[in-house]
C-alpha cells in the first residue's frame, strides 16, 4: 500500500537542492506519494524534469513562507502561518498525509508539532529518539533506540517512564514485532546504587510496570554495542551523548582521510583497503542513520539533520514510510493499555 | 628538583604487574622518587632487579591490605586501615610525599582522599578532571580540560563555579602559565537561552567573577576540538560524555583493525599505511592521556584508569610529577584570591 508523506521542502541547510533530489530517489524506490510543501517556483521545474510515472506521485503545495534556523519557537507558532513546515504538519493533522519529514529548525518543528498534532493521551512531553547502530563486529543488524536526545532538558521520573513506553513502541515498529528484550536507563554506573535522584526514582517507577522489559542501568560506553534494545535518558544527557559521538566520529574520520591522503605509499595503501574500510566503517556514514523520531505526538514526525545529504534525507523519508507502515501510534496505544 | 610520588602499587585491574614496570619507566625518565605502597613480598623481588641508580629512588612501604573494586566507599573508610591506597594518601597528608597515584577503586579513592586530605577552603566538593586531546588536524598540541567527569552526580551552580576555578588552576599548570583564553559551560546548544536551570544559573554566577575568562556555552561535539581551554559540567553529564567517547573510539579502532586483518590486499594496504595511521590516530591511544586529576583537595591525587597499560600508568605518574612541579595548590589559591 502507498503511504502519503508530507515533505517540508524548504527546511534544512540546503533546502530544495537536497530535499527534492532525495524525494526523487525515494519515489524511485517506493510506491509512496510525496506531498511537497514549499515554494512552487522552486519545486515546479524539478517536478517537470521527473519521469512521468514519478510525477504522478508528487504533489506540490505552495507555501509562501519559510521558518529559518534563527526563528524562535514562539515566532514559529505566532507568525509564519503559511510556512512550509507548518502547512506540512497541518496536512498530517487533517489526515491528508500520514507523516511529515523536515530538516528545518528543531525547536520550531517540536513546538508546531505539539500544538498542531497534540500529545498522545497520557504522554506529557514529546521525546526525540534515534536508532543508534551496533558498532561491535558481531550482530551488525542490531541497534539501540535512545531517547530523549534533547527535547526535554529537565525531566521528572514520569517523563522517563513515558520515554520507555514510546521507545518500546518504536522498537516494535523497527524490528517488526519481534520481542523487545530490554529497556535500560542511562547512568554513570551499572550498579543499582549509582546515579542521581532522577535515575534512581525512575528505576523504581519503571520496575512497577511489568510489561516494560526493564533491565537496569547501562553506561554510556555501551550506547553503540546493542547491549540494550532501548536506552532511556533525560534530554540533557541524551543530547550530550549524541553530540559527543557525532563530533568524535566526525573527527576520527577526518584524521583517517588525512592519513590516506598523505604520501604515495599511503595513497596506495588506502586504495588496497578501500573495500574493507567501506565494509567496516560504512556504518559510520551519518546518511545511513539520518532521521530522528519525534515521539509522543498524535502523528508521525521525522526530523532530518539540518545538514543531511541527499542520501541522508532519503533515509529520513524511508523512516517515515516505515513508521506509517507499522503504525507506531497504534503500537503506543497497545503498550499503554497494558501498563 | 626531585619530587616524591606515592604509588598505590596494588590498585587497578592488574596491580603490581603493571604499576611496577610503569614505575621503572618513570624512574628511568625522571629524577623523581617513588614511594611504593603495597605488598612488600611482591615489590621486593622487582626492586632487586632494578639497576642500582634506580633502586636508590624507590622505597617500599609494606601494606598488608588491598581495597578492591567491590569495596564500598564506606567500607574503604571504616575498614582497611592498612590498605595500600589509604597509606599512600596518608603519606601526602603527612608531607612525606607530594602526590599520590592510584589505579584503584575510584569511589574509595575519592572518599579516602576527601577525608584524609580534606577540601581546599571555599571548595565544597572534589571534581574529576581530564585533559582531552584536540583531534582537529591543526593545533595538535592544544587540549581541553573537562570537569567534572563523574564525582558529583547532582550539582548546584556553586559547585560548577568551583569546578571553573579548579579547571583554571589546572590549566595554568599544564600550559605553564600561558594565558587561559576561555572557560565554557557544556550545554545542549550554544545560544544563551538554551539549557536547563543548572547551566542557566551557573552562567549568571560565573559571569559575576571577572577573573574567570567565561566565554559562554559549548556543545558536546566540541569536546575534542580545543574550542575551549576548560569545559565545565556536572558530573553526570561529564561522565556520559567521557564514556560515550571512550566507548565509541574503542569500537571504531576495533573495526579499523578488523578491516586491516581481512584479505591479503587489506593487509598490504595496512602495512603501507602504518606510519601515516600511527601519526594521525596515535592521539587516540588511551595510554597517552591516562590519568584523571581529582581536584579540590589539599593534596595532589591522580586516578589512573583501572585497566591502564604500563605506558598509561607511567603517563599518570608523569601528570602527578608535573602537578607537583607547577604547584597546582598554590595556583588554586591565586585564582580564588582574585574571585
Amino acid at each position: 500500500m502507498s503511504n502519503i508523506i508530507a515533505v517540508d521542502v524548504m527546511g534544512g541547510d540546503y533546502g530544495p537542492s537536497i530535499t527534492l533530489p532525495a524525494c526523487h530517489s525515494f519515489l524511485n524506490r517506493t510506491s509512496d506519494v510525496c506531498h511537497l510543501f514549499g515554494d512552487a517556483n522552486k519545486i515546479t521545474p524539478w517536478m517537470l524534469s521527473l519521469p512521468k510515472r514519478l510525477q504522478e506521485r508528487a504533489h506540490i503545495f505552495h507555501c509562501p513562507e519559510v521558518i529559518d534556523n534563527h526563528t524562535s519557537a514562539k515566532d514559529a507558532i505566532r507568525k509564519f502561518r503559511q510556512s512550509s513546515m507548518r502547512l506540512a504538519i497541518q496536512s498530517v493533522q487533517s489526515g491528508q498525509t500520514q507523516a511529515v519529514v523536515s530538516a528545518g529548525n528543531t525547536g520550531a518543528l517540536m513546538a508546531l508539532s505539539k500544538i498542531i498534532l497534540s500529545m498522545i493521551d497520557g504522554i506529557d512531553r514529546p521525546a526525540i529518539a534515534k536508532a543508534l547502530p551496533n558498532l561491535s563486529i558481531d550482530n551488525e543488524d542490531k541497534f539501540t533506540i535512545v531517547l530523549d536526545l534533547g527535547a526535554n532538558t529537565q525531566c521528572v521520573p514520569k517523563n522517563l517512564l513515558d520515554f520507555a513506553v514510546l521507545g518500546l513502541a518504536l522498537h516494535r515498529c523497527l524490528i517488526q514485532d519481534q520481542a523487545t528484550r530490554s529497556i535500560k536507563l542511562l547512568n554513570i554506573g551499572a550498579e543499582e546504587i549509582k546515579g542521581n535522584d532522577l535515575v534512581q526514582d525512575t528505576a523504581q517507577l519503571i520496575k512497577r510496570h511489568s510489561n516494560l522489559p526493564y533491565a537496569g542501568f547501562i553506561e554510556a560506553d555501551s550506547l553503540f554495542t546493542a547491549d540494550a534494545d532501548i536506552i532511556v535518558c533525560d534530554g540533557f544527557s541524551g543530547n550530550i551523548a549524541l553530540k559527543t559521538s557525532e563530533g568524535l566520529a566526525n573527527l576520527i574520520i577526518k584524521r583517517l582521510k588525512a592519513a590516506f591522503e598523505g604520501s604515495i605509499s599511503s595513497q596506495v595503501g588506502a586504495l588496497l583497503l578501500k573495500k574493507a574500510l567501506k565494509e567496516k566503517l560504512g556504518v559510520l556514514n551519518p546518511a545511513r542513520h539520518n532521521g530522528a523520531f519525534i515521539l509522543g505526538l498524535n502523528g508521525i514526525v521525522i526530523k532530518s539533520h539540518g545538514s543531511a545529504t541527499q542520501e541522508g534525507f532519503c533515509t529520513a523519508l524511508n523512516f517515515a514510510s516505515q513508521q506509517v507502515h507499522h503504525d507506531i501510534l497504534k503500537k503506543v496505544q497497545i503498550v499503554m493499555k497494558d501498563l
